[in-house]
């Protein structure tokens, strides 16, 4: 298997683990690092994997479900480290009702061994395309 | 001079390109490359250093003045591959008056040689801190 496939493979399980809401997932996706970086959609970075674990906990916490997609991956190898710049779909229902999003990302791997995993995630929002940037085909 | 120093260094050299206004200055920022991938605040990625440039350009021409601070960074380097979790302030005069923003940005550079250049910017709109939110010692 080709290290961008390795990577693809990781940063689709990192979407996995949001879908499933499984911490467990999350502490096999991110290194367990100091340095390890989180921004969530709006916000400032959260430092450190015990912090961004936290986050996530919160946030499995508030959602009764997500459905996340990971579309348009640029990635890129250089090395022991990777990173994906990729487009996030996102419908999640929450307390407070069901919400439709999209976002852009950014995910940095670092490879320890043969495995890779997560160092940085910041993804930050975009406006949903509208219908009339649909493709004409779809109107 | 350390490889941290030199990463804060093309780091600052970022924001001084974009507090002159100065593309000739981003060029030598950037590294000319097609996976070069740039995020603006709330937007999509943009994708190689050719439209990176135009988009630049765009703001540079569309801007009086723009003040921007690069404050809270966090420096990670691995081998060829070096990345800069940063706070951004930002001031910016444009025909449509005066704008203060902040944001949280994630910026990867890759040493070719002895010199570093960027090769991904993501820039995320945070909230702007408010007086409520000032140490006590301030207000």
């Amino acid at each position: 298997m080709s290290d961008t496939a390795r990577v693809r493979e990781i940063n689709d399980r990192f979407y996995g683990a949001m879908n499933s809401l499984d911490i467990s997932e999350m502490d096999e996706v991110w290194m367990d690092d100091a340095v390890a970086v989180c921004v969530h959609p709006g916000r400032e970075a959260i430092l450190g994997y015990e912090r961004i674990r936290e986050s996530w906990l919160m946030i499995f916490a508030a959602t009764d479900s997500m459905m996340i997609a990971s579309t348009n991956e640029l990635i890129t190898v250089a090395g022991d480290i990777a990173w994906v710049a990729c487009t996030e779909t996102i419908s999640i229902m929450t307390d407070e009702g069901l919400a439709a999003a999209a976002a852009q990302a950014t995910n940095i791997f670092r490879r320890r061994g043969e495995s890779w995993r997560m160092i940085l995630h910041h993804a930050s929002p975009v406006p949903l395309t509208t219908q009339d940037e649909w493709p004409d085909v779809i109107n």
